[in-house]
């Protein structure tokens, strides 16, 4: 699937106040030489949008960051058939709202879950889908 | 408020295996002579069919009964106007996935979470939502 | 479904330091242009108040906020045929009691839940509630 | 403040189906031949019988059995000056909406909170709390 | 039982950094003239110390204020017949772990658990015990 | 400490419901020839009894196995110098208020809280403590 | 890095009773014409052997399904550069000990966790990895 | 097993950020005058040196401090027959993600838990198992 040369991450946060753990997932794709996106588009929000950047990305891998009703990968999830990676934000409730929300999806539209705020390890993982460590 | 003949009430399950609590709804709203509509829509495996529903859809109120990642009710609310009551299911976790997924919505689109399993509250709800008691 | 010019919302707070929460929904209401009053009312220091505030007040819409044994929508439902919006307070245990206490509700008085100290999300569903969105 | 003679308890489930707890209750009660009455009023349908009953009543102790939201104890505790105990019941999450709801109550209307679906203890408190041991 | 006279509490804290919810309990007593006396004694590390003060007291209703495995309440109900309230202390874990320690007492060994940190509450309910209010 | 003949495990149940959880402990102790006696005995309402056989013991590591407010092995480890292991067992809320009783002890007096359920591991545990392994 | 007639998947149970869960990620590969290879090899109790294993292994995506304190696809993930698919299994707390074992792992080492007992939710995760949907 | 001139215990920590925990449990060592060693080694970032170490080692106890997927005290537990100590720390959900990591762990492969943060704990537990108090 993934080329060492075209492997692409986007980066979708739900909101502006996700952009640290993002910078997070940034840093170490810089670090490995990985292409990547960043947007922030709300799955709750901005439906729309979210569905048209879907359609037209030709990202490899998806990371979403989210907190509360964390309902963004699970909707890329639904829309693409690239793996998607979640990470849950500690706004309430310690997190664990959007750790259920984004990992107890139905199944045949799995999000792949890391841990909370942790968005170093969403591009962790993605370098290891791509291929790419 | 309503007026007592066009007060309508759209149940969405998001799987088969809700049916048992859409039926609680069901009984409570035509003893209260309400018309509804019963569908079974799952806002992961069939987005595209949801939108299209709420799009047509003339209902005044919509009870989205789900479980798990329960992003059903929060895709309804995020292409809708009008009040959208969750009702969470227990399928794991005492259905306490269900009620963070549906309660914890980010600000402007909310979703009116009843209790778990509480199909007859939804359709309380809406009663009172529509004028009807 | 509701008049424009009718639409009046209540809220309740059980306790004065729920006033930021308070003020948040009330800053919604008013850029809608909608009718509302505010209360201290404590549904377990002032329950007799409380029911002659219900008894005699003409809103269309409840709003209670309340933190830890959440009571107060719950009193208010129970004494009203109008919707009551829940808005669970993080006082302790992250808010987690106010949710249990709000949502939790017996069959037949039903409590609109949104999220916790979310008095944005009140508002909004009030607006839909009243047709004003 | 009770004599021994005179003690009595009143035991008010929340829900018919709280009976088989009430009787735990009533046995330990029984075996100490302590006066007791038991009635199912709910805080939330019956909120107007409650507060004629708790008028009416002499009971020198509340027992409050209630699951979910449950407001019952509180209920009372805020329309009496007779101390008020509460049972959780396990009707959903393993009893802990029930227990935080009856728990967390707001300084100056206690509720004395006893373990989940044991009406054994709120008995063995009452006698306590009536000398009676 | 308690002659409006004679009502005496004994507030034992399970350590000294439990103080200031003891100085709320203390507060509320003073106001209504009830006498009180205040100790320091782990149920853990000072278990002789513990039984002789509970077998040489004279106080009508005993308030233990604890957090973590919070055995203290637990531990003077087994040891007297006199009514044992527990405050349970948020030290870890939001206080859940010293609300379950208190509240979940074997059958027989009441203990009267009220809010987390609410050392008011213990002596609210102290008060309608002795028939003080 | 514990020299490979006389190494010597006294199990203490809460309960005689916590017999089987026993049992799976007992049978690890057999297999590997480590003597060992088997008690009931409540923290809660036998605490003269678990005193006086703490004193006259000669184990070399206690085993306490109890449920809900599960004081005992704190009761034990507050009365002997020996290393003493908790098992936590699911009476209610799947067992949880059963670790946090355990677990949480004061700095001083230690519990060794395994698994929930777990009588297995308790016994493997003492292996290792006596060596035995 | 997949390609269609190369991309293998590794299963690995922790114990023989997760088997139905591996059965359900079975159907799915089976379906989806993926080569797969199941093992049952705990991360525990043969360390030895898991380290042998992954070494040897030329899977392109490991799948690890466990309980409890679920150290499998840690363990994996620390001794391999592919991608690591958890299963969280229920089999105490509903679960939520082996979700939050596998998915709050330190930086550097992601596991993407999937939904508790969900294990067609790791094949179609894996399938997404593969690019085989 | 353990002499009282040569019982030495191993303290390893997950992380750097555990060092504070250490010294709480070194500290009461030294009082003891107890042989320990302290290192910084990830069960997950460095599994080979973690089984070197444990391989080399003369401990007779060990302590592991660990927070988040907390394998590293079952990962020492499958690798020694001596007994080991876990300390779960507090880096998100309260520690309770650590707790249930390590305390959750299969038969055969027991770690001794002790409370959250609660190093000096740890030490207590080594010095009662080393036969030191």
């Amino acid at each position: 699937m993934s080329d060492v040369r075209s492997g692409k991450v986007a980066i979708i946060m739900g909101s502006e106040s996700d952009r640290k753990v993002a910078e997070d997932a940034v840093r170490v794709l810089e670090e490995h030489r990985v292409t990547y996106e960043v947007q922030v588009i709300s799955a709750h929000r901005n439906p729309v949008i979210l569905e048209e950047y879907i359609k037209k990305s030709d990202a490899d891998v998806f990371i979403a960051i989210a907190g509360l009703s964390a309902a963004l990968p699970g909707a890329i999830a639904s829309r693409t058939k690239k793996p998607v990676i979640g990470v849950p934000i500690n706004v309430k409730l310690d997190g664990l709202d959007a750790v259920l929300s984004m990992m107890q999806m139905p199944s045949g539209i799995p999000v792949a879950t890391v841990g909370i705020d942790n968005g170093k390890n969403a591009a962790y993982l993605a370098l290891r889908i791509l291929g790419k460590v």
